[in-house]
């Protein structure tokens, strides 16, 4: 291997935090600072040796920096910081708002490309490994269908809705994959699947003192696209509990595509990828971090632009030379 | 799309039939012509306008055909064949002898750079989609343990070990993976697991007359490298029960990694990847039929060489555009 890779951190919640302590699991890169929007004395590196910086500090580090990984939120931060951070770095993000990748990807192309940067967007394991898994399936299987499972985990986006209901103080979403379902598509009979019968929603909520509960589950359980199109379980606990019992930040999924082969094309084959995760920010993070490693390759070889994990030949995560993949792991 | 990708068949037994019936299933692919060591009027192609040509009228197509599909064995044909076809066609084969590896990676190397075509080796799902599915989770998570579990399937070396024992007529061997060790490394355990402990051997054996059966059975259980580290399971069966109950061409497996994250290393993530296949030469020529695609591309941008699952970018396997797979599979 040649020279350690130089990373920067942008962004230090929990996914920042994953992506420090992957990078400790990878000998051959090495984090040189942390960028942050907070008061930089309030965040808190695994190395206490590593400096912590303003975000506007960030350009300062154009020449000290081979990478940078950005962790922050797709609503508030990427859309700016994306591109602003691709004119001057290669770049890692986790880009999931779906609807607006097209138009994400061609911003942080354009900054990418003038400055002679790569820029691996939507990395992480929904959009990443999921997607990866979508294409290759699909490539190898075209007569079929392809079915997307989450959970058991919580979705942030469904917990902040309920949040919003009067008389809510706190609350967690999970949601989980109907076994049932999943089965079906693993028989090989390609359902068709309505929103209802692939998951369940599950929310643990705690009611402010003296709330109307009943009407707080029922403006849950009929909230348009959050609730109304699915089967919706609302539990009331204490905030005490809430805290013990659902802190987890387990997650996980399931991509299976069940595919028909053969001159009559009456085969059936069944491709099934899944990921049971204790934590999703320190997995997303730990595939941010190998795609990392990509951004530095690629860049080196003069592939600039904005990338996504489809664009990405497999080997150049690996720390390892072709010689050892083929030998150990083809 | 651009022009159909042309696409000739060195081979006709089950994976080459595969082959012809994955080409049809590709409309931005079609086959040109199959080519043959038995004679040419035995072999039926699915369209049979198709021609079917001896071997060594290949070179007289070296126009007329963009990829050629190597569908010979690994054994005898492709060490052979592998090299002198990639010194004339881009080439996908799926050469599986683990250890030979790197000779025949070079050999191919060697061929196809002085001609300047792409070959792509070791096409399929082991290897193949299962050592992709090594890489990435290796790469994603570089504390943890990697396993691949077989089956259940038939292992055609193993069916050839017992078919070779005196007094045997015919004989098909099933590997059968534990599921017991399966979900040891499905709970995060990371266990050591001996041979006997990841599979069995189930073999299904039709006897000579008058044969002495104690004798092979105990033959096949104590055959070193294929049974003696097993617990092997021997049937004796009829001819007509052999023909009627196991001629299916089904196979799958698993591969499994359990990796820690975290600044401690104490949370638990289970990436898993797994194939169930009614027909696995139907399965392995469609993973061959799209990296033909990605050998197509890969050739046309000038990278040139033996290449293998690791070096291709999977949107190569894909015919939608990067636009396309962005919007609907990220």
């Amino acid at each position: 291997m040649s020279a350690v890779i130089r990373v920067g951190i942008a962004g230090y919640g929990n996914l920042g935090k994953g992506v420090d302590a992957a990078l400790k699991q990878n000998p051959d890169m090495e984090l040189v600072a942390v960028f942050t929007r907070r008061p930089p004395n309030v965040v808190k590196p695994l190395d206490d040796t590593v400096p912590v910086l303003p975000m506007d500090k960030v350009q300062d580090y154009q020449d000290k920096i081979d990478v940078m990984i950005l962790c922050g939120g797709s609503a508030k931060d990427l859309p700016q910081q994306g591109p602003e951070l691709a004119a001057m770095f290669n770049t890692i993000d986790s880009f999931d708002t779906h609807a607006k990748i097209p138009e994400y990807f061609s911003a942080v192309d354009n900054a990418a490309r003038m400055s002679g940067h790569t820029g691996i967007i939507s990395v992480g394991w929904d959009p990443g490994l999921f997607s990866l898994n979508r294409l290759i399936a699909e490539a190898v299987l075209p007569d079929g269908a392809t079915y997307t499972f989450w959970g058991k985990g919580v979705s942030q986006g469904h917990s902040d809705a309920i949040r919003r209901v009067a008389g809510v103080k706190n609350a967690i979403q999970y949601t989980i994959p109907v076994e049932e379902a999943m089965n079906r598509v693993r028989a090989g009979e390609n359902p068709e699947l309505t929103t209802r019968e692939k998951h369940i929603r599950e929310c643990f909520v705690v009611a402010e003192e003296g709330a109307d509960k009943a009407r707080i589950e029922n403006e849950i359980k009929t909230m348009p696209n959050y609730f109304a199109d699915y089967d919706t379980i609302v539990h009331f606990i204490s905030e005490e509990e809430l805290k013990m019992n659902h802190s987890s930040m387990a997650h996980g999924g399931f991509v299976i595509r069940s595919g028909k082969t053969g001159a009559n094309k009456d085969t059936t084959n069944i491709y099934e990828f899944s990921l049971k995760l204790e934590s999703n920010p320190e997995f997303s993070a730990s595939v941010l971090v190998a795609y990392a490693r990509a951004a530095y390759r690629l860049n080196k070889e003069g592939k600039v632009g904005a990338l996504t994990v489809f664009d990405v030949p497999p080997a150049y995560l690996s720390p390892k030379t072709g010689a050892e993949l083929r030998k150990e792991l083809l």
